[in-house]
């Protein structure tokens, strides 16, 4: 047994069930040991922001990681900008990066790279090691590390020679330790605090956006207490029957106006929040100056817990505020709008649909539109790097081949790593693919204006539009194998998306919206 | 005058001309001084690794640095494969990257990264500033340093308040030294020890890969000193009537055996050839245990001089030897091949094409079949990240509109950064691109029989195999707005590219190969 095999077999039997990967020369061996570890399933990807993006998606759903395996250093900084992504969401990747025999790797070779400062950059833990044996054994710890704390990435780094040389043995098995708990205390000071308080809130993120935490969230907003959840989030459980908090606005200047008066902000599994970007004029931080933060629950805790025993410690009612069930009985007419998409959306997406977002300026009115539809998930862009909505449908439909997986995209932000589209195809996920196709980059429209430098000139518009020309999708999605339609009236996508979401299989809407 | 327009301007006054860009919130304002900037066009990529892949290409055929403008780190994240590339490359860019401002950049927004960390990794010379006049004065220096010894990335990172203040000037006109020359001395030492080697060769590399440098290495051949060039280069000017080198075999193995028995190999503008990657039982060092390695000239030095002085101390023949015209007078007929493709290049390929290769097992026929062609460029994948072919040859066409540009890419290092497909369109670039459509990995067919691991199983084969479904490249083009076409056979892939050259603007060719 060499030591690549040694590796799979130990990440397998640490309950790793999947490996995204887009392998080169330097992974050759642990492509050959794929053949002899069976319960480690490879999924190859045509570029490496599809394996780091699905690793997120599949680990946000399934709450367990996924392994990926990269070429040297440039197949870790394709995969970067979704480690970031995945960083921003706490997501624990098992991320294993192929590189030079140790002997080679300070030789100059055209592929040489430090490849663990540019790991460090996207990752809580990052090792290689100068033997078979012991990188085996770091095998096991990287799939505890990335479960440990507040989550995220573990890099191991595999040198060559390390994966072609004989192994001893397999590493062991490990256990993530269970998120810690705080104590009575610390719950009775937030009770009184949020009591005494005259405008008290609670912002949540992280692992306080489960079942439990927002049962117990709805539980407390009954009882008189505002939530407010952040802004962009891993995932949200959602829909009619549960509870439905307060997203915090995108634009700093509105998150700002809706914190005004709030004289107490309880902190669950998140931070003080900030703004996305900095303006002339506009303040960072956006709870008031004069407000009091405290932090209920850190990202390492389980906020879930906290928000339980606080709903208890203030006597809320048992019974959370639910949202009730608001499907339309007839498809939206006229034109399509990304207001209609999400209509559509709640007439026909099924019971535990998750729906993978990355859509920018068209997100926000799907996601109002849906907040009665049947219960699902959504999956947020964490971290601002857009290109990971199709990448992160890729991971949750594996994590989740039952359930219905919505990828919602922009043209400009489903362009970046629109390579996913093969690889939903090749293993036939079942995926329904909606492009929101406002042809252009129009967040950026809206931040122009913000710059305040008056009306764009023509150089600036065409750094905006994405029409000279348009992407044609459909033909794009053939290309891959996907098959797709085109729609450009609410009536034509209320039918394409109950055809598609009846249908197994990936499948993509053009929507051209204003 | 704000920070952003004075940096523009800046960089006008020092001669840049172009910046490849996909801007983000961060770099709005630089985005409003495009159009007070007429002298620097901006060219609108849909993905970060098209902007500096062309960068990388322009520099390689303008002599000169293009300016690129990423959005934060994961934009340069998304750069940075095809930044290594350039690195390898020694390619100049100016390589402008917008950051959070100053007083935001330390409080955790969604898109917060350490830049210049990750800049670090490819770039020679990395600053940002705190004030907007600091900021103008690096936009010189940037200029200065990515054109300063060897060459390379100059990574300056923009602080968004930098750029929205006032700046009180603009930054100096900066001269980029000439590179310096080896003395007399020197010369003379290595004309006596290539008198006196008994096999001695001269391995050349970057700088010396000049029209120049070439005449002088084919003068130094006909005197009888065999002449290698490193296996992947920056630029080769090439084709009937100019000096054919030797180039280096990429295997290990095969590289070994050519070099064998040579006991002086004198290096120009290149390093001690090492293997690209380590096998087990194959050196990593390519050259002979007891061959004398000693370097001529530096990757910093004129090696063009350095070959012209050394012909002319060894009293070369004053004319070197060249290769003759051999293009073919049928087109050729059958199955379509990568022979057949070179055949066919060489056939309708005009004077003076450039020819960016990023097409891995069907690169080297290609080139072997268009030795006698009309004279032409030859770009390579310098740093063994695929999905630079592309991008390459959009910068290539922005940097020489009157040339035809080739792109030869594969199939599966084409839809690493297929995005680049879109630029051409937009900007009508004259652009044949050829995908080499193996429908694999061919190059992990090749190197998994090389890792001894017996027959691949059925999961090792998968990996490989770009088949279930295949890429549709015609329908990938078309999506972009590119038209396409796709071929099997000799006779009409011959028919397409006749057409293709002869017709102003992109075109793709899906070049179906066994």
């Amino acid at each position: 047994m060499n030591g690549a095999e040694a590796i799979l077999r130990t990440l397998a039997d640490n309950g790793v069930e999947v490996c995204f990967t887009n392998p080169g020369t330097s992974e050759m061996q642990f492509v050959a040991a794929f053949d002899r570890e069976p319960r480690l399933r490879p999924i190859l990807c045509l570029f490496e922001g599809v394996a780091s993006g699905a690793a997120d998606g599949y680990a946000r759903i399934k709450g367990k990681p996924a392994a990926t395996l990269l070429h040297l250093g440039p197949g870790l900084a394709n995969a970067s900008a979704n480690l970031h992504n995945a960083q921003r969401a706490h997501t624990p990747i098992v991320n294993l990066v192929g590189d030079h025999a140790t002997y080679h790797r300070n030789l100059e070779a055209p592929l040489a790279s430090d490849i663990a400062a540019l790991a460090r950059l996207n990752s809580i833990w990052t090792r290689t090691g100068e033997t078979t044996d012991a990188l085996v054994a770091l095998a096991s710890e990287a799939v505890a590390a990335c479960q440990a704390g507040a989550g995220g990435t573990a890099t191991l780094i595999l040198p060559a020679d390390c994966a072609w040389s004989d192994a001893s043995g397999l590493g062991p098995r490990v256990v993530a330790p269970p998120r810690s708990r705080c104590d009575v205390a610390r719950i009775a000071k937030f009770a009184a605090a949020l009591k005494s308080a005259r405008a008290p809130a609670i912002l949540m993120g992280g692992g306080a956006l489960s079942e439990a935490g927002l049962f117990a969230a709805g539980r407390i907003a009954r009882f008189g207490v505002r939530i407010v959840i952040d802004t962009f989030f891993a995932l949200q459980p959602r829909g009619a029957g549960r509870f439905a908090p307060e997203r915090l606005p995108y634009f700093g200047e509105a998150a700002v106006a809706s914190l005004a008066g709030v004289d107490f902000l309880a902190l669950a599994a998140t931070k003080p929040p900030v703004a996305f970007f900095a303006y002339p004029g506009v303040p960072s931080l956006l709870a008031p100056p004069d407000c009091t933060l405290e932090t209920l629950a850190t990202l390492e805790e389980d906020a879930s817990f906290a928000l339980q025993s606080l709903a208890d410690a203030l006597d809320a009612p048992a019974a959370p505020i639910l949202a009730p069930q608001t499907i339309g009985d007839t498809s939206p007419d006229g034109p399509l709008t990304a207001e209609a998409i999400g209509i559509s959306l709640a007439r026909h997406m099924p019971e535990d649909a998750i729906i993978a977002e990355d859509a920018v300026t068209s997100g926000l009115p799907v996601y109002t539109q849906t907040l009665g539809a049947r219960r699902h998930d959504w999956l947020c862009l964490t971290g601002g790097a857009i290109g990971q909505g199709l990448p992160a449908a890729v991971g949750a439909a594996v994590a989740a081949p039952e359930r219905k997986v919505i990828a919602l995209t922009g043209d400009g932000s489903g362009a970046y790593v629109l390579q996913s589209l093969w690889t939903m195809a090749r293993e036939k996920l079942d995926v329904v693919t909606i492009v929101c196709a406002n042809r252009a980059y129009r967040i950026l429209d809206v931040e122009f204006a913000r710059t305040k430098s008056g009306e764009p000139g023509p150089q600036a518009r065409r750094m905006f539009a994405l029409d000279e020309p348009h992407l044609d999708w459909t033909a794009l999605a053939r290309g891959f194998g996907v098959p797709a339609v085109r729609c450009e009236s609410g009536e034509s996508f209320d039918a394409e998306l109950a055809r598609a979401v009846a249908t197994k299989g990936p499948t993509l809407i053009e929507a051209v919206i204003p």
